[in-house]
């Protein structure tokens, strides 16, 4: 136990949600690695989830996420929360849903829902926020082109 | 592209930090497989070293996580969230300090503090929410005597 | 750098290869995060891919792994074995095939091999062996239903 | 159910084990992310445990792996093997051992054991083989220096 040398001070912050306009929908099954010993998903695995969903959602938009870093540009996450409403079991399906809450050519926000098979139960929900860079991690502002195509 | 049934409210939340009175701190290194194509650890791998810092921290008060789960209670992770501000690379060690923000005997949250290995900046903070359940996930508050250990 | 205690002698072992006559597949895609610092997946999850392919050649027998476990039967790994013969790179599909290689009550081996979206190369092979267990981790053998329905 | 096209052969194949001389190891704790739902340690996990012991291995003969890749040099992985004796379970502690089996300019092998915290039984061993490679993947030979700071 130690003193704390630095006190980051908290932030009031309002958590993004889906927009009920425009969102992308995958299907996704627990794998057997991704449960723990107390027989749910562990929570990491749903940040990977939240991947998977935006790769589904800049891939709609017509720019697969290996073309932006092809371009030089990466959407390298600067935040990332979730809020777990209902345990996922093994071989269980659900739904990852993707929404852009927010974008910017310096910024942008996905929302995210996970939803039980049958689509009645909200399982988890999320939001990931990323800063454009170029490969270094020098922030870099993405190119009007790439901007309008994800905003659609 | 659908129509979005839910719409869950945004709410104004603030995200804890540390208490600068009390934390653990414990030293990891990025592993290979924590690294992803860009060359720096991935952004899931945080909650898991933010998890290996709250073993930490309720051991450090005299009762490791597995004693709790053996006595028939469980934290269950119920909202995480964490903020990159430097990148960790392959082979890098850092430390991941760990407080306690908030304990009562049905809701416990965590705030963290990851740190570059000369003690000087901050890579990440961020916290978890947890809900004190029973094997089956009804909710189940936690004994006063492991509250006030925890609560040190 | 210490004198060894033990030496495990090595026994010689033939690679089991999938069977020509039976096999399931199903694609997967690799996902950013099981990418590291070199840009390919990293070797550890093949073994998750293998996973995924016997829970998919199992199911196509009529009865999923979760069905087996549900029975009080585990088909723990007793050893697993992977040889890689070319990378594969972020958002890149492949075929995972799966076979049998060996099944009595109380040893299960499968094969596996992993092919380009094309069908044409081979990107990696290997088998897993399996002891059947009980809950506890003692070998139990499984019951003739299970053994005839996934031998096929 | 298709038939298979391919049908490698299975090559007769000797479990490298560890060398009695010359060891390196290091302790290593289960995470609970680690677990599955069995409540042990996923099979998968190993692997990695297996590359925490080679990057010690190499050190320990003054040539961190970071070095050898910033020299332009990848130890690829081309094969990996392990035989699980007995489960772990989350918060146990254990030793990973690393030898090298083999080592030439264009090949390596190091073998593995796992041991109980008490170092009295063994918990899994293997082995991986290694290629030498540029960045782009294409064989080249480790410089005679490196080999031979390697093999000590």
């Amino acid at each position: 136990m130690k003193k704390s040398p630095s006190s980051e001070k908290s932030t009031i912050k309002s958590h993004p949600s889906l927009s009920p306009q425009d969102y992308t929908e995958i299907k996704e099954t627990v794998r057997y690695s991704e449960t723990d010993r107390l027989g749910i998903a562990h929570n990491k695995n749903y940040f990977e989830w939240f991947e998977l969903g935006r790769t589904e959602f800049v891939r709609s938009k017509g720019i697969p996420y290996a073309e932006i870093e092809a371009l030089g540009f990466y959407l390298v996450v600067a935040e990332a929360c979730c809020r777990y409403k209902r345990p996922l079991r093994y071989d269980e399906s659900f739904f990852i849903r993707t929404g852009l809450s927010e974008m910017t050519s310096k910024k942008t926000v996905f929302a995210y829902e996970l939803v039980t098979g049958d689509g009645q139960h909200l399982i988890a929900s999320g939001y990931t926020v990323h800063i454009s860079t170029d490969k270094d991690g020098k922030v870099t502002p993405l190119p009007p082109e790439i901007v309008e195509k994800i905003r659609g």
